[in-house]
C-alpha cells in the first residue's frame, strides 16, 4: 500500500514508523513521500535523512483559502501515488477535498485518550482537568475533529508533578511505540470496520491479556 | 471519618468498601449507615449482612419533587452523622440541597474513563464508539454530571467480543478494586485539592511506575 505522510513539526512520530519500516516492521507499507505545510519544519529532513521525497505546501501561502490549500495537497497526495494518508504531527483538519478522495484512508494520532480531550492545547487541558490517566489513539479520520474510528490506544499515568510538557513527553513516548504498529495493521489489510468500530483480523485476546490494567495512582501509593 | 453509603441497585461496590473496612484497609472510616433510593433494592441485604443500618427513601414516593426527595436523604444523612457521602451506584444526580450540605464530600465511581462518556448506559456508548480503552473513574461529586475532580482512575481493554455486557463485568472488577483504596485514601486525610486537580499525600511515583502503560490492542496481536 503506497502512504504518504503529512507533518507539521518535528515529524518525530513520522520518524518512529520510517524506523520501524527499515527494521522490516512494516511490510505491507511502500513510503512514497512527506507533504508538510510549513516551511523549514524538522519534519523535512527526517524525510530526507530516510531517502523521502517532500513536498512543502505552506498553508499560510493560502491566505486561508483552505480548499485552494487542500486542492495544492490532494495533488502532491496523487503525485506521491497515495493510497494510504498517515497524518503524524499534521497540525491542521482536514476537509472534504482531501477526506472526500480518501474516504477511510487517512490515519491520524492524537495525545489524549479520545473521546477526551479532542482539538488542540491538549496536554494543558489533561492536566488542568485533573486526569489521572491520560494517553493517545491512533484512529482514522472523518469529517468532524479526531472523532473517527479508533484503532489503537495506549494509556499512561499523570503524575502529581506533571505538568503540560512532562505529560507530553510521557505521551509521546506512547505515540512512537503504537503508531508504527496500527500502519503495520492496516497496510497488511488487517483493520476492518463494523460501523464506526474498528476489529483487528486474527486477533483473538487470551484470558491473560484481557487482565491487563492500568491503575493510578497505583493502589500502593 | 463517619460514613454513609448510596445505592440504588446490588450494592456491589458498597460491598467491596465494607469487605475491605472489616479486613481493615480502611482504618479511618467508620461506616454508619445505607440510603437507599429504590426499595428492595439488593444494597439492603448487603448492608444488612455487615450490620450496617439502612434506610430506605424510595425516589419515586416522591413524584418527580426532587428537592422534596433530597431533603429526606439529607435528613437520614444526618441521622446517620454522615461526614462524608459515598455514592456506589447511585443512580439518580444529586442536587444542592444535599451537595451543599457536603461540599467537597460526596465522592461517586462512574465506569468510564471521565471526562469520557459521563452520563448514563455508558458501556453501550463504549462498545458503541469502539474506543479500545475503557475503564472506571472515582471523584468528588460537584453540581455536573460526573465532572468533579478525579481522585483515582483504572483502564481496562476492551476486547472484541465485547458487547456492554462483557464490557461492564470486566470494568466492574476494577471499580471493586479502586473504590475501597479511594475510600481509604479520603478518610485518612491524604487527598487534597489544589483547584480541581486531587492531590495524593505522601505519594511520589518512582520512575518504575511512571512507566506503566496499557497498551490496546497489544502491539503483539
Amino acid at each position: 500500500m503506497k502512504v504518504a505522510c503529512m507533518c507539521s513539526g518535528r515529524g518525530s512520530n513520522m520518524k518512529s514508523i520510517l524506523e520501524a519500516k527499515a527494521a522490516g516492521r512494516i511490510p505491507g507499507a511502500e513510503f512514497r513521500g512527506l507533504i508538510c505545510d510549513e516551511e523549514g519544519a524538522g519534519a523535512l529532513e527526517t524525510a530526507a535523512a530516510f531517502g523521502l521525497p517532500s513536498v512543502t505546501v505552506p498553508f499560510r501561502d493560502f491566505k486561508g483559502d483552505r480548499p485552494a490549500f487542500e486542492g495544492r495537497v490532494l495533488e502532491a497526495l496523487r503525485g506521491f501515488g497515495t493510497e494510504l494518508v498517515v497524518l503524524a504531527g499534521f497540525q491542521r483538519v482536514l476537509g472534504k477535498t482531501v477526506l472526500g478522495a480518501y474516504p477511510g484512508k487517512v490515519m491520524n494520532i492524537h495525545p489524549a485518550l479520545l473521546p477526551s480531550f479532542p482539538g488542540h492545547q491538549v496536554w494543558a487541558k489533561e492536566t488542568g482537568y485533573g486526569v489521572k490517566i491520560a494517553g493517545a489513539t491512533v484512529h482514522f479520520v472523518d469529517e468532524g475533529v479526531d472523532s473517527g474510528p479508533i484503532i489503537l490506544q495506549g494509556a499512561v499515568p499523570v503524575l502529581e508533578t506533571d505538568g503540560p510538557d512532562e505529560l507530553s513527553a510521557r505521551i509521546l513516548a506512547v505515540e512512537h511505540r503504537i503508531f508504527p504498529v496500527a500502519v503495520d495493521w492496516v497496510t497488511s489489510g488487517r483493520v476492518t470496520l463494523e460501523g464506526r468500530v474498528s476489529r483487528l483480523k486474527g486477533f483473538g485476546p487470551s484470558e491473560a491479556q484481557a487482565e491487563a490494567v492500568l491503575i493510578w495512582p497505583p493502589l500502593t501509593a
